[in-house]
């Protein structure tokens, strides 16, 4: 009757900004991670709990196991993947908060060439396969508990002005596409503290100019370059944080003040988040937290 | 840069019908277990994340301590205690569903002798401290990830009828005293289906009979020696699982259909347990399951 149950899976459980996440290394992919196994996992309550699973595989063993059928753009068979899945176990395609936290992970596990790798100032920088494509990555600095890290987001594509109403208020904004949809509305005179009294409920909202919905960003203006905001997502409800959502804020809050460019702090209720928008390209750069390791009986 | 911090915590996480419980080993009081931390563990975004956490710990080691004054009657200095936590780190006196995964726990661990204290049928029984008085289980069967555990829960004493008000229905239940106050409301001709529709929300109800406030079961008549129960838990709301009231829940159950003891099976949307009811006390047997072990850098 005392039988010892002998398996178990590695993890590690980390966060960025409170968007948390399961880690498991699976370099050559052997593992068997179906939906069931990582909801089970990812269920907070009979499970460890998280928003999301990380897995970390080399791109190859991706393609060799027919997960994907090739490696994308720039990305290296030997390069580490992030293999992401949502909550409920199906597949997502990228999530910016989880690629720090994925990124600190493979620094603190030795799974990244480091020092050699290293700049003089002591950052490293690699790149990450991600089913959206290839993410440069830089790590400023880390321990085993704590990481900074800055991940290349891609261009926003501004769509243009709508607006949406949410809690029988109207919120005028700026359509970004960060590769998901995004109306993020900077409004005037909303102070951090009026913001935090807002509710927060499904929008409605233009379904032409949003015909796959959209993730709704309300934001402060841009003061000492900072902004607060927060953030009603697609298919989920308030988030603590949203890595593209920080991107969008940012590029409404720049808009508002007459820049096209800039750099900006962007208060979640996670933490904070520092975004910059270049003419060609966004880089998001913030905190990663690893909390625990063990071994999960799932 | 790279410094390892070697501060970390071993813990185990668990549950019983999904209330779920970080699990900390500290037989001779020595880890600084301060509120802030319990809540930075149990977060469920930031740490952990858990409804609770239980101390493993000497009775005799609180009272050196000076945590508890004296031990009660039934407790011995050697005797196993459940320091129970809250969720934001303050003290609770007792937990049905934890006091399971506990037992279950130092079972498994080694803590309690086995198999000398085993019976011919290979169950375990033992006593356990808490800050309600001393718990008498039984572990039916275990291994490291399950086991099946039997808690005595004290007489519940029937306060007689008493009725709440939610999200505009009238319930009309029994008061039931488990050292904490519930009304449970056996519904005629509510089936399970109907039950799963119900809005629960904070109840109004009467402040003289209930002066501490309530915890409310909606509970299915007892069929073929089984209920189904919903319970919204005082300055909580909906859980999956609450301890007492499946025992206040069997006790309606039971005088719904003429009788004063006997035993029921409950379900819960966490699982199901099964409450004796006898003339001088209760008995709550029920699952707990291990999901996971590990180092908290917390």
């Amino acid at each position: 009757m005392s039988t010892i149950s002998t398996a178990s899976l590695p993890f590690a459980k980390g966060h960025g900004t409170e968007n948390d996440f399961i880690i498991v290394n699976d370099p050559q992919g052997e593992l068997t991670l179906d939906a069931d196994r990582v909801a089970a996992l990812c269920d907070r309550r009979a499970g460890i709990g998280a928003d999301g699973l990380l897995r970390v595989i080399r791109a190859q063993a991706l393609v060799d196991n027919g997960e994907i059928t090739e490696l994308a753009e720039g990305i290296a068979g030997d390069d580490w993947f992030m293999d992401y899945r949502n909550a409920d176990g199906s597949i997502a395609e990228m999530c910016g908060n989880g690629t720090r936290v994925f990124a600190h992970w493979v620094v603190v596990q030795g799974l990244v060439r480091f020092p050699s790798d290293a700049s003089d100032d002591g950052e490293v920088s690699f790149t990450v396969g991600t089913r959206a494509g290839v993410k440069p990555i830089t790590v400023h600095s880390f321990n085993s508990r704590r990481a900074e890290v800055s991940v290349e987001m891609g261009a926003p594509e501004v769509m243009g002005l709508s607006t949406a109403n949410m809690a029988g208020q109207s919120y005028a904004g700026l359509g970004v596409d960060m590769g998901n949809p995004h109306l993020a509305a900077t409004i005037p005179g909303l102070t951090s503290e009026s913001l935090a009294e807002l509710i927060l409920e499904q929008p409605e909202f233009d379904p032409e100019f949003f015909p796959h919905g959209l993730n709704l960003e309300v934001v402060t203006p841009l003061k000492d370059g900072e902004v607060h905001m927060r953030v009603f997502e697609r298919g989920v409800g308030e988030t603590r944080s949203c890595g593209t959502g920080t991107v969008a804020a940012a590029v409404s809050a720049l808009a508002d003040a007459g820049a096209v460019t800039g750099s900006v702090k962007v208060n979640v209720p996670g933490g904070q988040v520092l975004v910059d928008v270049r003419e060609d390209g966004s880089t998001l750069r913030g905190p990663s937290e690893i909390v625990a390791t063990g071994l999960a009986a799932i």
